[in-house]
């Protein structure tokens, strides 16, 4: 199947209708359409359609509950554990969000952990949930073990991303989503697709020896942290991965580490669990905690515009925000449509088929 | 001069000679020299004892405040603002840091972002104030401008750290402590002294083309964001560098950016200013606002046990944990002293001139 751009209706009504075959309640299924597509507006594309069939096939595998009961278990003012009950992390995680959120509102700040989750699609949604209430988010989730701690052979943490959303006046929005290795494995996914060879510093085989095939975590290689090596800082996104990791899931009683159960429902979840589904951490910080709003937003203004003005390295067109280009792109896809892989358009049509509706 | 070993006690009595020689009061002249060694204790030799003749100099330019009135300017439940009044960091923080205690102990977690202050010493430190108290510390603070952003020639914000100390139970803590670039600049001086080139990745010239010339800075060069270039996600490390910039001096009405004032006293602040002095950010988190400390810190010996013990490549001893480098040398050098480099040796001599005082 060849590549092709699909209107962002129809792909959008597409996901409608599977969530709720699969049994999800038309809110819940409506919300997990909206995260699962700003993935692919915003240029992710790793993290949107492609993912559906993913979360489908987990479904079947019955490692995801359609009709979760998303609980607050414990808190404090400021904090909460919120158990997911297995449900879809897209729609785990705005709910968590949410009390977050509320949190915040009340206290300045809230700070929500939670176990019991699935996958959450992209970080930078449920963080920018936050600027509507001129809050601060902050989003973090552990992964599937792909990455092997600076001097490790063994694969011990996820991608790990951090995803931080701090709003600004007439700016847009300062918007950071990154995984805590060098390449997001989605990007690996593209090489692998392509069949080309990955940079130097993405990637070691299964001996800890530096490599560049795309195919090398299928057999026992790993990412690597960001910084590629120890000499270039490794062990610094090895620290944040683990941060992520503990937060997400030593905080909330979710799986962490190696044990925290593969996306794939071809790969069996440790039979020896020390938690509960996978997990999450979510942070809101009203600014006018901290000064008020309108002058925190006014200098966020100045902090963007001197950033952008930066004088660039000659070639390069100019200095970047955090979210300029995923926001750009958002913009382009809105308009023009979202182009597909053609093997994700295969694995839509095969979803199609399976609950006998259109794509 | 040449390189030795001084004991623990000779230099402690002596930092806390001349902090109180500038007029430190005696309680803030303790605190400011226990943070200080905390570095040379640790191995972070750029921001011990090296560092005490730059206090100086900028107390003698007057940016320094010996006496100051530190407060809480603006506050909510989980939050505060606090002024440093031009105070030390290296006394403001820890005082900044126990307010965002107070508020955890109360509403669960506290956040506190400080304007008006100086550098603060080791960021690790006072995040590691929040163990005693079964409370996760994170602790991140601004810094002269040092380092280019991803694409740009200009030199636009500091190594601004990120330290997150966590507790456990029969494990020692995890306590993460990195700056947001691929090398802290305490490194680069270590190769200035031994005229010795730098690994490339580190640097860039003022053209932005890599260098390997540790004193590139000198001439207009930039150290270069956590992943060394946009390939291996120097993007993300610039995303984090900027996170730390605007949580420690946006939040708080701070300078921030280029703004930020250098520590070197020969050079002058900026005159147009954003803010006041150089801001930093604290945040405490009782583990018991999640789940019980005892689960949570039993979980973490079982995460700390299970890391330690993943398969080594082959010729590496073991898998590290965030903070075990630095605990072990801060075992050895209590026992063993501190070799301090001749030219810090220099140093301190003119300050027991300048001050008539024993060294």
């Amino acid at each position: 199947m060849k590549d092709a751009v699909y209107p962002v209706d129809q792909l959008r009504s597409f996901a409608l209708s599977v969530f709720q075959k699969i049994g999800c309640p038309p809110a819940d299924a409506l919300l997990a359409t909206n995260v699962l597509l700003s993935a692919d507006l915003r240029g992710i594309d790793s993290h949107g359609l492609a993912r559906l069939s993913g979360y489908v096939r987990l479904w079947e595998a019955k490692r995801i509950n359609a009709t979760p009961s998303i609980k607050t278990v414990y808190e404090t003012p400021s904090t909460a554990v919120v158990d997911g009950d297995g449900g879809l992390g897209l729609v785990v995680a705005p709910k968590a969000m949410e009390v977050a959120i509320a949190k915040a509102k009340q206290v300045g700040t809230g700070w929500v952990s939670v176990k019991n989750s699935n996958h959450f699609g992209i970080a930078g949604y449920h963080a920018m949930m936050a600027l509507e209430h001129d809050m601060i988010g902050i989003t973090m989730t552990n992964a599937s073990p792909l990455v092997a701690p600076t001097f490790s052979i063994e694969r011990m943490l996820g991608t790990n991303p951090i995803a931080v959303a701090i709003p600004a006046k007439e700016q847009p929005a300062f918007v950071a989503d990154l995984a805590t290795t060098t390449a997001a494995n989605g990007k690996l996914e593209i090489l692998q697709r392509k069949n080309k060879l990955a940079p130097t510093g993405w990637i070691q085989d299964k001996s800890g020896n530096s490599s560049t095939n795309p195919h090398e975590l299928k057999d026992g290689g790993a990412l690597i942290p960001l910084g590629s090596d120890y000499e270039h800082g490794s062990h610094k996104g090895y620290a944040l991965g683990s941060v992520v990791d503990i937060f997400s899931a030593v905080l909330s009683g979710a799986n962490y580490g190696p044990w925290v159960p593969p996306f794939v429902a071809f790969l069996q979840p440790p039979s020896d669990p020390v938690g509960q589904g996978i997990g999450h951490f979510f942070g809101a910080m009203r600014v006018d905690a901290f000064r008020s709003a309108d002058e925190f937003k006014a200098h966020m203004d100045n902090w963007i515009t001197r950033f952008r003005n930066a004088k660039p390295i000659e070639g390069k067109e100019r200095v970047l925000i955090p979210g300029d280009p995923e926001r750009e792109m958002h913009k382009i896809r809105m308009e023009e449509g979202i182009p597909l892989n053609g093997k994700v358009v295969e694995d839509l049509q095969m979803l199609a088929q399976k609950f006998l509706i259109q794509f």
